[in-house]
């Protein structure tokens, strides 16, 4: 393969079938420093190529690697690693880990796809807790929360790193050189929210990192934070919870406005503006979740990622790569090591009980 | 006073001042049945009164109760109750706990009313914790949440309480006989989410009630469950974060409806769809949030509300009253006493630290 940049992408993930992960890499490889490594059903994968006219510089650009086994949406990501080793989520891992690839994208299992992650990489150095951070479009740009679903049952200093980690992706994918960051709570003052964050609003404040203060839920769309650090109990809820209302909230202005356009002409031009609409905020085309913290890169998309998506998903794992996003966790970690390790003394005295666990997926 | 069901206004609640409260009271008063006791400055509310034309029947359910303190909204709610005994909220629970009125309704600080509610009339018998609904519109009817902030740190009992009285609510209230009740959580299967909901599910699993089981974030607004059951960190997050997004999401579809409609004519259209898209999702309009578990009725509403929204509050207290919903909680919590007692001794084994307090607006 010629592209610099070499992405193994699960081609068994999505609810769309492998033709749609096809189609999502040969985007992804039109461009230059682009290398996809379709992993899955050799044969649905090669039948799918096939149907492009691919130049060959761009099927230079592609490569297939056999698999057998699939790791369903549903299925326990612990179980999955355990008995499923060749599954097309664990082959990329292990490609990976053997550096043959630099980055991993699914739109498979997310707990499975973290849990492979963790298997063959492991955790970046005095990070406790990888976690998944999501991109959500705001008034302004996108806002980074994270955790959205990895740890269910979290400490301050897990938090914290959440927020170290979000900061060092907001820098290398969207610019931003002191990305502002906010701790959901549910006011805004220090006294405020449940025992883990007012513990770990006191971390922020200490820390190097241009902390904002707790923000409330409704801040969360107007575009003034650039990181949203939260648990992934709550963050899992604010993901799921947007894309329904947002849903829900399409639907019913629609039909507001059908009740009022008397011709057909107005329903007409109501639906250009509304599928412009769901381009803007489309979770599926906004370029997937990156996995933050492995010894390595990975990002997870949502199972109903479209062609687009899954390029998008790539190029989102090419910038870490080439940004080098866990160099920047690194240096931002080393700058308040301390703190973190004050925050786990205090926390282990007077923070939740010992019954909390990596939660992934289960 | 002439009205069969007594309603406490706190006349200095709410961000438009008690010229609102005065003419949301007025609203209410002009049903037969409704009587409503103003309590603030009672220079302005009298002076607001005047301004209405009032027939004399009407006059004659309002009346005026001088007080001289005002909590403000940001304040402490324990400061509030220890400092302000002569405020507006404070002497419309002792109203209450006199047998003056019968419920108790404040857009003021929802957390000091708390506090006033549980210091004058208590907790209902064996509700451990009080705590705030609050209905949603879906796209099918309304959804009652439990809790939305009263309580940020839980354990399975108090998840489970909220959710019996949450039912009785959506009975009373909505007529719903048997409310499908599920609990907030980041999958469906039993395994999935934090310790908190992984102990809860099972109780309501074994519990009498129509428990639909675990629900995600999406589902909140799909109008298939009636009651929605959570802690009051998360159920505030999903509160705020939907009023949030709402208005994010009509702003947005609105720029891309007039960079397509070309005249001013669909501007104008399209504002109209979009004000009845507002009155039929507005958070203000939809009658305030009961607070659940006192020894009496109290309802909270959010500080913008209009005097159609405190008519519409004052309007739940009474259908609160009129129908008994404690009665409704008592009974429905008999059913299940034992199962609550047994989880409560599970909790206390296995559940988070005994680091557990009232959260009540800190």
């Amino acid at each position: 393969m010629t592209g610099k940049l070499r992405i193994a992408l699960d081609a068994m993930g999505g609810d769309r079938g492998p033709e749609e992960m096809v189609a999502g890499a040969v985007l992804a490889a039109r461009q230059d420093e682009i290398s996809v490594t379709l992993l899955g059903d050799e044969v649905r994968i090669r039948a799918a190529m096939a149907a492009f006219d691919l130049p060959s510089e761009v099927a230079g650009r592609l490569e297939v690697v056999a698999t057998t086994q699939v790791v369903a949406m549903d299925e326990s990501p612990f179980e999955a690693i355990r008995r499923k080793k060749d599954s097309s989520i664990m082959r990329a891992f292990a490609l990976h880990k053997e550096g043959k690839v630099d980055a991993v994208v699914s739109a498979g299992n997310s707990g499975a796809t973290m849990a492979a992650g963790l298997k063959y990489l492991g955790r970046l150095e005095n990070i406790s807790r990888p976690g998944i951070a999501n991109s959500f479009p705001t008034m302004k740009g996108p806002v980074v929360m994270m955790d959205v679903g990895a740890n269910v049952d979290c400490r301050p200093r897990h938090l914290f790193e959440f927020g170290v980690m979000a900061v060092a992706f907001s820098r290398v994918l969207f610019g931003i050189e002191r990305p502002r960051v906010g701790l959901l709570n549910i006011g805004e003052e220090g006294g405020k929210g449940n025992i883990l964050v007012r513990n770990t609003h006191q971390l922020f404040q200490q820390s190097s990192l241009n902390y904002i203060g707790n923000i409330e839920g409704q801040q969360t769309f107007q575009g003034d934070i650039d990181v949203i650090v939260c648990d992934g109990f709550v963050g899992n809820v604010c993901l799921k919870l947007s894309e329904g209302l947002a849903e829900v909230v399409v639907s019913m202005l629609g039909d507001e406005i059908r009740k009022r356009f008397l011709a057909k002409v107005g329903y007409l031009l109501a639906r250009d503006a509304f599928a412009a609409f769901r381009r803007r905020v489309d979770y599926a085309e906004y370029g997937g979740a990156p996995l933050l913290g492995l010894q390595g890169t990975g990002v997870v998309c949502h199972g109903r990622s479209s062609d687009v998506a899954i390029k998008n998903a790539i190029g989102v794992a090419a910038e870490m790569v080439r940004h080098r996003v866990n160099d920047h966790i690194m240096n931002l970690l080393a700058a308040d090591d301390f703190l973190a390790k004050k925050a786990e003394a205090e926390a282990e005295a007077g923070g939740p009980s010992a019954a909390v666990r990596a939660g992934v997926g289960e």
